[in-house]
Order: C-alpha cells, then sequence, then structure tokens
C-alpha cells in the first residue's frame, strides 16, 4: 500500500489529549470546554428524541434549523442566504471545509492558506493533487502581508483560504483586511474558504468581520461556521456551511455522497435553542471574563503575551524562560510540571519555531487557576 | 464554475420523499423506520448528555465502543480485530464508505461495482478520478457471475466493492460466492470494500457471510457497519470501519481531517445499548416478520417477487400490470395512487429498466396494510 498521504503522523490534539490524560495534567492543549452546556440545549435534545426525530434529516439539514440560520445571518451580517439553496448543515465545520475543498480542488490548483493554521487545511488539499501555497503571518501579531499575497496569486490560484478568529493566534481579521482581499480577487475566479468557527467569540467591543458582511467576498465564498464551537458541545459534530447557490450546489454534491446527512436529533435541538438569540449573544462576554481571569493569575509570569482579540486560545512566547524547541518545551511541561499546552510550531510554515505555546482558556476557572499556578512557577 | 462531478442530480431518495410529503404519500421509498427505537437506547443517550460527554470523542471513536465492537465481531464471525487499531467509529456507514475509496482511489485506478447498486460508490471514486467498472446482476436473482469478474479484472482493478446483504435488491451472497472473490484476489493487490449495514436483516435462518468470517479476505478489506441500521436510528449517523492496520492507518489519515470525530453522546449510549446482545440478535426475527406480513398482504396481487433473503427491502416486478418505465410508473403511484416506491433503475446500469420497484418494510404493520391496500387495488 502506497499512502496517498504519506508526511502525515497522529494530530497534535489526539497525542496532546492523551498524553494529557496519561500524565494526570491540567489539559489547556486541545480546543474544548472543560464545563457542561447549557442545560436547555440538553433538554431539547432529549425532547428531539422523545419526539422521534431519530430517522434520516433532510441531505441540506432540516428546513427548519436552515430558516433559523438564514435570519441569524441576516441580524449578524446583513447578508441574505437562501435557506433552500445556500446553506448547509455539516458535521461540524471539520466536515465543511473538507467538503468544500472536496467540491472545488483539482490536481495543481494552488490554494493560498495562512500559516500558522488550523492542521485540517493542507492534507485535504493535498489529497485532490492541489498545492497549498503557504504564506507566513509573524508573531506575535499575526498580521497579513497583503502585498505579498498578490505577488503569490497566480493563474493557477483557485482559493484562499482564510480563518478570523483565528487558530492558534487569537487574533482577528480587520475591515481593512478583507477589503484588500477584496481588491485582490476582483476580477479574477479565486474561491474564498473562510473559517468562522469562532464567529461569536470575540473580545474588547471588537466586531467579527464576516466575509458575509462583503457582498463582492460573500459571492465567491463558502464560509464554514460551528456549533460546537458556540455551544459548549464539540463533540455533537453539527456546523453548517454557506455559499452562493452556484457553489452549494457543487458543495452538495460530495456532501451527499460524504455523509448524506446530519445527526437529526441534534439538528433539531439546536434549532429549538437558537430561538434565544442571548444564547449566542452573551458568548462573548462569557469568555472574555475567563480571557480576562486568565491574563490576570499569570500576568507575574514570565511568559510574553498579547492579549487573544477572539478564539478561546491565547498564545504566549516563554523566550524568557528557555530557548529549547516549543515541542520538547511541551513535552517536559506535561511530564514534569502537570500541564498540556500545544507548541505553536505545529501550526507554522516548516514548523519554524517562535517559542511559542497556546493555551486554551475555555475551561473553568479552577482548572485555568491551577494552571496559572504552574505558570507562574515557571 | 466547472463542476467536478457534474453529472449528478438530486438522489432518488430526497425526490422520493419530497414528493411522498407533498401528496400525502404512504412512504415505502427511503430505507428508514417509521417506528420509534427502543426506548432505552434513547435513555442512554440522554444519561449520556447529562453525565457530560459532550465534547470531542477520540479520532478513533471511544475506546469502550470500539473493544465492545471488537467481541461484537469475534462473537459473530469468529473475527480478530484490534480496538486499538483496527476499528474506527465513523458518521454512518456513508462516511465510511466514502473515507475508505478517498484513502485508496487515485486517478484511473479501477474499480468494480456490481450493479444495481447503492448510489454512492461511483460518483466517490469519480471524484478521485477513478474508473468504476460496472458488472451487471440480473432481476430477480441478481446473481454475480464471478467469470464475468474474472474477465474484468487487470493490472489498474484497485479495489472490488460488495454489498451484502445487497440494496436494492433484498438478496445476500452465499459462502460461494465469497471462496470465488477470495480466489479472484488471491496474490494480487486487490482491496475489498464490504458494505455490510444490513448484517443483522437476514432472513429463513440464513447467516450473514461477512467478509470477516474469510480471514483471506478480510486482511486486505475494509468493511463498513451501521448502527443507524441495526438500532432504527438512520437519523443519527453513527456506524464504523473495520480493516487490517495497515488499511485502517491510511483511512484514519482521511477521517481525521474529514470529521476529525464522531458524535460523542451517541457513541456513549451505543456502547451501553450493545451490553445487552440480544438487542441486535433479535432483529432478524423482528424484520422477517414485517417481510412475511408484507408479503402475505399482497400475496394477491399482480406483483411478481421473489421474497428478500436481507436488508429491509422487497423487490418485485409489475410488468404484470404494466410496461411504462419504472420512473414513470413509480411516479404515477405517488401522484395517482398515493403510494411512494424506488423505481429499481435509478440503480441499474445504464438505468436498465427491468419493471421493477423497491419496497422498504421497515414500517409499522399499519403502514404496511395501506401499502398493500393500494397494491392490490393496481
Ligand atoms: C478537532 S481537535 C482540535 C480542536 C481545535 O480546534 C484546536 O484545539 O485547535
Ligand atoms: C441515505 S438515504 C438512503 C437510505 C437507503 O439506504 C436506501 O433507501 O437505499
Amino acid at each position: 500500500i502506497e499512502s496517498k498521504l504519506p508526511n502525515l503522523g497522529t494530530t497534535i490534539f489526539t497525542k496532546m489529549s492523551k498524553l494529557a490524560q496519561e500524565y494526570n495534567a491540567i489539559n489547556l492543549s486541545q480546543g474544548f470546554p472543560d464545563f457542561p452546556p447549557n442545560q436547555k440545549l440538553l433538554e431539547f435534545v432529549k425532547q428531539g428524541l422523545d419526539e422521534n426525530h431519530n430517522q434520516y434529516a433532510p441531505l441540506a439539514g432540516l428546513i427548519s434549523l436552515r430558516k433559523t440560520l438564514a435570519e441569524k445571518l441576516f441580524k449578524s451580517y446583513g447578508s441574505r442566504y437562501s435557506a433552500e439553496e445556500e446553506i448547509t448543515i455539516t458535521t461540524g465545520a471539520t466536515q465543511a471545509i473538507f467538503t468544500a475543498i472536496s467540491a472545488f480542488i483539482r490536481k495543481d490548483d494552488e490554494v493560498i492558506v495562512f500559516k500558522p493554521a488550523y492542521d485540517c487545511y493542507e492534507p485535504t488539499i493535498e489529497l485532490y493533487g492541489g498545492k497549498p501555497i503557504l504564506i507566513e503571518m509573524k508573531a506575535p501579531t499575526y498580521k497579513i502581508d497583503w502585498q505579498e499575497v498578490s505577488a503569490k496569486i497566480t493563474s493557477k490560484t483557485k482559493m484562499i483560504v482564510i480563518n478570523t478568529p483565528h487558530n492558534p493566534s487569537g487574533t482577528v481579521l480587520a475591515k481593512e483586511d478583507l477589503l484588500q482581499l477584496q481588491q485582490l480577487v476582483e476580477n479574477t475566479n479565486i474561491l474564498i474558504l473562510s473559517d468562522e468557527v469562532y464567529e461569536h467569540l470575540i473580545y474588547d467591543g471588537k466586531e467579527h468581520q464576516s466575509v458575509a458582511r462583503f457582498p463582492k467576498l460573500a459571492e465567491r465564498s463558502l464560509i464554514t461556521y460551528s456549533f460546537g464551537k458556540t455551544f459548549h458541545v464539540t463533540g455533537w459534530k453539527v456546523g453548517y456551511c454557506v455559499a452562493p447557490e452556484e457553489l452549494m450546489k457543487e458543495f452538495r454534491k460530495v456532501h451527499q455522497y460524504n455523509v448524506f446527512c446530519v445527526n437529526h436529533p441534534m439538528q433539531w435541538a439546536l434549532n429549538e435553542y437558537l430561538q434565544k438569540p442571548e444564547h449566542y449573544l452573551e458568548l462573548s462576554a462569557f469568555y472574555q471574563e475567563r480571557r480576562d481571569y486568565f491574563l490576570q493569575q499569570i500576568k507575574n509570569s514570565r511568559l510574553e503575551l498579547i492579549p487573544a482579540q477572539g478564539t478561546y486560545f491565547q498564545t504566549a512566547s516563554y523566550k524568557n524562560i528557555t530557548t529549547e524547541k516549543d515541542t520538547d518545551f511541551a513535552l517536559k511541561l506535561i511530564k514534569e510540571k502537570g500541564l498540556a499546552t500545544i507548541p505553536v510550531s505545529v501550526f507554522n510554515k516548516n514548523q519554524k519555531d517562535e517559542f511559542m505555546l497556546r493555551f486554551c482558556f475555555a475551561k473553568k476557572k479552577e482548572t485555568l487557576a491551577k494552571a496559572a499556578a504552574i505558570i507562574n512557577s515557571l
């Protein structure tokens, strides 16, 4: 057997969560909350089960849920998407991203990916013979150099992947970035894949610059969202993708043979739960409080950091402590200090090491306090 | 946008279920039960939610569930699969099939597919530039001509897809078939993708001939199973794939970037539920009773049929009634008689019309009785 993806090992998330368990470490590595979701959401699932929403949902998702999302998108971003033709419920944002790439990328197509990046874009592009064109953003500000992007665009550029709020850096794109992107792709056939799973986790009064706000970008964009990230249920694997009809038609062709449809009782419950917009509108405040608590707790540590603007990840440089490789230092932290984090180099271009770690602060205050005590002792 | 899958329209299942609703027809088209799952299974999901199994499951699935399945596979088929390395929980069997094809099929690889066939194999093969090599099985016995298979195997043959019990025909493969297959692939590198989602729906005392029973086949096989089909919860989208470690390693590389992992509370519940093997051992009798009831009800109709040996589908020829095209006749049945079925030609090679319809009998007796009344009036 000759592997189609020869260079892949175990993902960092699997590795770190396993080690965290093994060493009984405080786990700020993989991005998931350690507190339960809202009880009301659970009650809705139970009701969905009892009312027997247990058979296949429609291929594109429950129409009731899609209608609710169309309204939400209009209220949040002023964008009009047709529930019938332009919104598809997916098995989490990961399946949405995989499916979007599957539907459009062919051999030798170039796809621009900004590094650091979450680990799922490049292998999927390569699975279809596409070429990831990597553009580096540098710690600690992680700004995109749009001139470099312009220089890297060729006649083979098929897609540009963006992600805001950004994992792992916790930065967000500004309106100015989106306008620059718009200018670059105008009069081209380049598609945008916009990973916006942290849309509601954005701090200090900032506004999420969804691609959906920019009609000239939206017309060529597939945007992915996640209920798992939004409602503290990463294990439910429900998300969605929105795109103009012409693109969504192609997306659904792959979607239907990839998963056919998505968990029905969970979809039903999420629709009920979304009827109260406060269920997502209050999220920024909720997570900002955790971010602030974590920052406060570690303010006297030897880490150097810039407060996260979005996501539930805080990155920090440890170069005042040691100049060990971040992968080595992260391993030592788990094994010797009982704290699991993610070394940022795994997300970087050529695994470039900038002595940065990523901490997930979607945790109970008591968990964050214990982690902070370890960090302060370094 | 040039489509990667230009020839695909809406799936027959979506079309028929939509029409069934529109015309308020009795729906024996898409394969799903119209009765609720076991209440105990629902209670386990509720417990899983309350005990907060709501965050990411491990990439390959809950190890507790995988261990239970390893035991089940050993008890059922005498085959030893490692829970750690050789079993992966998937978003239904559809995602397992998609992922298996994704992990191994490259441009110009040939994949042998027997027709009629469920509709997801060919588009997925084509998405990767592979070539489906179609071999016809003829109504009403749908036997595989192994000499023809032998003649169609070339140096480019990468995979053979089999499906037993078989959708749409309701037939099953005999031990003799599996031995013939074994002989053909011995000393080749050909992989087998064995779709066994109806493993527990098999009648008249027949034994399911799982590929897992034949070590020389199993060593080159990816086998897919479905909890949705087995436990009347097609809308939960949980299934699994088993394969030798070397193959499973490649499967998981795609799986992790396709969906990363599968619904956690449902996995947890299914594991609890599987602790009582009677929950699946009693299924054959349960469905056989429904098949027999349906056959009994329509025995004086003008349909010609051979009792289904497995699955929850019964096919029948209507050529004593009319020689209209099956797609036309199926439409007329919905619109004028209020009965939704699936015209078998949609599964056939070149849509060959043999005047056959497929009826799903995973329905309440009262639903089957109403359908029978319509059938008897034709
Ligand atoms: C799918 S596991 C990774 C979760 C996550 O988004 C992260 O930790 O970056
Ligand atoms: C995924 S919809 C189809 C369900 C099914 O297996 C069938 O009706 O053949």
